[in-house]
């Protein structure tokens, strides 16, 4: 895990750690049982893992001095939640919020900055200001603060493995180079991701998805967003492509969307085709998306009806990912989940029409996460970077060359 | 992976037989580079396997005696072909298709047979006829005949971890517990799967799925199909629902599909729905499949826009697999691909239209397969079960109580 140590990162190492991370405290026989290693490999392991201050037996179980140091095979075993601080930032178009998790993934800092400006200078510039404020607080609260920690997420299409973004239509950025911009800002690695795969992690890691392998998180809002997780897997896509919910043609196809293509879910439901639609429907354009919230709950069948297509839509997509996929559950988030209540009967209803066969069974589940919880995400997201680092990343020494190297 | 033995069907047991299965003859380092297992671990599973009649040393490298006794490093091992017969079966609405294949996946006999009665007592007659048959062809060729080799295929909802079809809507069936039924008739073991799954763990392991782990197969003909292999694992859903391609609501949503549903792709790009739409636009009530296939080639505008617009559904249909899924390819198979100069170039546009960011790039490949290939991919699933026999299975003793046992 840590570079140069004892602990090298192997998968072994990291399904361990990750398996007392999420499931624990663990005994070790449950850890064999449920990452399929030998008992003597998790052994061995949990003893480097214990030794480089990874692990911790639990307190709750005292042990005598002797099973201490021999490690009883029943004493559960989970992260050491002290050891090193996680720093995850999620830039919105207009605020960052940043949070410092301990190595178990428990938020322990959490701020939020207004983002003046959204050209890339003035935004890595301030994602940099934030990140020191958050590593002098980490270090008040007494974190270790290791140089392989700064999780960043935003919305759009962005290459994890390089820290690209290609595509950000809400900060209008196209191929920008941030993780290595942000890396030498900071003088630290950072790994960047898409925001709703990173709050995804953050659910499979803590969330409604702990303990399942098969599931999808969808988020309504400024994007229509979805990530999903395979056997376990976060799906990424061959060309980092992979959840775009908000680009299947499951609309109007005359509606043309910002991503180019007509009949896009995003181009009806987002909050801000919402808005334009509610004020042309009434004909007030001083009508903004809480007013037209307020105006479709005190009845505004106008309104009303606009949000219900919304639904509909949102529905409809939520369908073909369980026909596509069967996952075991949906969980829907994103700020749009503060007016579930209008979008609800038309989703339930189009889910129930489209979803074929079996997959009608899937579950959905509706969650109001804060945007500190995305920010976790992010948080997770530089953790798994520490826990399985076999991905490249964007180094702090990226200015000795121009573009990213692998680790 | 043979119950009893001295191989016991562990994880590494499996990930070395495929490994040598598909990427044969290798080497030992590289298998153990491409399992992530250690090089002891494969060098003692790999002589369990070649003890036990499993995996061989490629001839075109001779050794000596002691190194052949030994196993040097580097000589390279493969599945020994022709140890143990593997049968496939696909069942289609009038047809048997089926092959025996040695152990390393080759089809070494194949036969088709007519299925007269679509009922399902008539069916599981026929499919244990016909097994009987396949099972003297390959006695005769010299073949093993292991007592856990049918693998069954056909289209529909089929639950493979229970052999149970849930529904075929092109045979008509609902509920029908066909693994049991067919296990009783033939007393010996059966694994059912979806004709499309099949299809694409023979494509992962023999064809254009090979060294890649992220790629789709859509079929179009009488269904409109598709199976997903995210990171090497083929997707099978919660809820055994997973690759339902052909019921995305991509279509006329006033158009209902015979799933229920409105706007399906099925309901207007099926080779039904094709010919429906043919009939009435031409007023000939005589067209078969194939003379509407010449009327557009011959260049019938009517006929040809009803195929350009299947096309055009398809399409979309790739690119919602792309922006979801981000494939690394996406093949297109099925019996419609031998029309296919009749939808590309519909395809191909509404591909590119659809596609977001980086997902265009995803390149995509037409394959006119046999249906003897289908039936391969029965085979395929057979070994599967052979190599990784970790989910339930139809066993032959499932008379002695009703439904099926977990094996």
């Amino acid at each position: 895990m840590q570079r140069g140590g004892p602990v090298e990162g192997t998968p072994a190492e990291g399904a361990v750690f990750l398996t007392a991370l999420t499931a624990g405290p663990i005994a070790r026989v449950d850890i064999a049982r449920e990452t399929g290693l030998s008992s003597a490999a998790v052994t061995r392991v949990a003893k480097l893992l214990i030794d480089e201050g990874y692990l911790e037996y639990a307190p709750d179980q005292p042990a005598t001095s002797d099973e201490t140091r021999m490690g009883r095979p029943s004493s559960p075993l989970r992260v050491h939640a002290r050891q090193t601080g996680s720093f995850g930032i999620i830039v919105r178009r207009d605020e960052l919020i940043g949070v410092v998790c301990d190595l178990a993934g428990a938020p322990r800092v959490s701020e939020r900055r207004p983002l003046a400006e959204n050209t890339v200078d003035a935004a890595v510039a301030a994602i940099a200001a934030f990140y020191r404020e958050l590593v002098a607080r980490a270090d008040e609260a007494g974190f270790v603060v290791a140089p392989h920690d700064l999780g960043l997420s935003l919305s759009g299409d962005i290459d994890h493995d390089t820290g690209y973004v290609r595509y950000s239509p809400f900060l209008g950025w196209r191929d920008v180079d941030l993780g290595a911009a942000v890396s030498r800002a900071i003088g630290a690695p950072v790994v960047v991701e898409n925001d709703v795969k990173a709050l995804t992690v953050a659910e499979q890691w803590f969330g409604l998805g702990r303990g399942i392998t098969n599931f999808a998180v969808v988020t309504i809002g400024t994007g229509i967003g979805c990530a999903i997780v395979v056997d376990g897997g976060l799906v990424r896509g061959a060309h980092s492509v992979a959840g775009e919910i908000g680009h299947l043609p499951l609309g109007d196809p005359s509606v043309q969307c910002h991503c180019g293509a007509h009949g896009c879910v995003e181009a009806e439901a987002s909050t801000k085709a919402l808005l334009d639609s509610c004020r042309a429907a009434t004909g007030r354009d001083d009508l903004t998306i809480e007013t037209a919230v307020e105006l479709a709950r005190s009845g505004d069948e106008r309104v009303r009806a606009i949000f219900a297509r919304a639904g509909r839509l949102i529905g409809l997509a939520l369908a073909s990912v369980a026909n596509l996929l069967g996952p075991e559950r949906v969980i829907v988030a994103g700020e749009g989940v503060s007016s579930y209540d209008l979008f609800e009967t038309a989703i339930r209803e189009a889910f129930a029409e489209q979803a074929f066969g079996a997959a009608h069974q899937v579950p959905i589940h509706v969650r109001d996460l804060p945007f500190e919880e995305w920010a976790r995400g992010a948080a997770a997201v530089a953790i798994q970077e520490l826990v399985f680092p076999s991905r490249q990343r964007v180094a702090a020494d990226v200015r000795r060359r121009p573009g990213v190297r692998r680790v």
